[in-house]
């Protein structure tokens, strides 16, 4: 890919995006992530893998507005379009919509080509690690959930058989789960040397809670049964 | 204190934060760290402290509605004339009033009595460790800051020197120099055995982002000039 075709994308990307400071981030790390992930592979199409690392989240606005629609799906269809307008081959916008298309964690709809399992895999990894919790938390922020629930007798649920959302509840059935779900070997490994990091966090932050709710609620029980 | 008196006052808090879930969770926690702390000192006046902490940010709604306003200068008035109001007696009123006005850390304030350097530290203890991180996080999603920014050169700041608001500038501004500034021995000791989750969760988060940038746009250069 060259560099005017590269801004032409970039350009495209940004503007659909422009409301999003932190999806904007993300789009960069994918990118970056899928270049390393790329290295430990043979025959990748750049073109492809590029283009569609940049696109991939093109469709976020469209959920955003309508929760029934699939990020993956229209911006899949919305990239598709935009290559076709702007010259580029049939063949290769619809590599760049498949790739698009399965990125999401679907069952029914894995990635296929090298090029759709490495951008599953760059997009993946960014919610590992620290970043991944980093940016559970910003989630979590923007549609105002809690970041833990409480048992019926004030204790401090750990997250894992709650019904309700909260950050808790978000590492437990879905950030401490992720890291078997990788394609390729570097994305793989990559993924595993940020564990630790969320791992450590998520317990530190749990013990920090439950001893203050746990410690808390013993004294102040005494305070107001002596009265 | 009796509990039909914790009720009121809790009561009353939660109808003035009633829009904020992070918020209240918060409270309960500054009083259960406040409690913990008192558990270290002599001659603490628990009417004063339990009633302090319910109602230490009942002020936030007039600071969120209008920037010029202290939460703290706002809040003590706002508990002083609830408590006059429910016939509690005007020098215990007063010295709630004068525990929420020096809670927030202001050079030109700082706490006087007791309970009110408990309150100051039971505060600041909940900024520190992981749940300092997480509640940091929160607020940068909910205002739609930056993670980090970049220097021109595309590489990720460390926030250091960072005039721009972001995750990383708050970590080096605010949360990385709390923990020389607590009153009591307890809230101190309470506050070092959290530092170390906070400290290696942003080596983590600044070391994965900045690798990623670095190695990424090496590669991404490559590619485009190769062309």
């Amino acid at each position: 890919m060259n560099a005017d075709t590269f801004a032409l994308l970039e350009s495209y990307m940004l503007q659909c995006m422009e409301d999003s400071a932190h999806d904007k981030e993300h789009i960069y790390r994918v990118l970056y992530n899928a270049l390393r992930i790329a290295a430990g592979e043979d025959k990748v199409d750049f073109d492809v893998l590029i283009c569609s690392c940049l696109l991939h989240d093109i469709g976020r606005k469209e959920q955003y507005e309508n929760a029934n629609i699939c990020h993956a799906i229209a911006g899949g269809e919305k990239a598709c379009r935009f290559l076709l307008e702007n010259g580029f081959p049939l063949a290769f916008s619809q590599r760049v919509q498949d790739c698009i298309q399965s990125h999401r964690f679907r069952k029914s709809s894995p990635p296929q080509s090298l090029e759709a399992k490495i951008l599953f895999d760059a997009d993946k990894l960014d919610v590992c690690g620290a970043l991944g919790i980093a940016r559970s938390l910003l989630y979590v922020g923007i549609v105002s959930e809690p970041l833990y629930s409480l048992f019926p007798d004030g204790t401090v649920s750990d997250g894992e058989y709650d019904t309700e959302p909260s950050f808790f509840h978000e590492y437990k059935f879905k950030l401490e789960k992720l890291y078997d779900c990788f394609y390729t070997e570097t994305g793989k490994k990559l993924a595993l040397n940020r564990r630790k990091a969320a791992v450590d966090f998520y317990e530190s932050i749990y013990r920090e809670v439950s001893i203050s709710h746990r410690e808390g609620q013993e004294l102040l029980r005494k305070l107001l049964e002596n009265q």
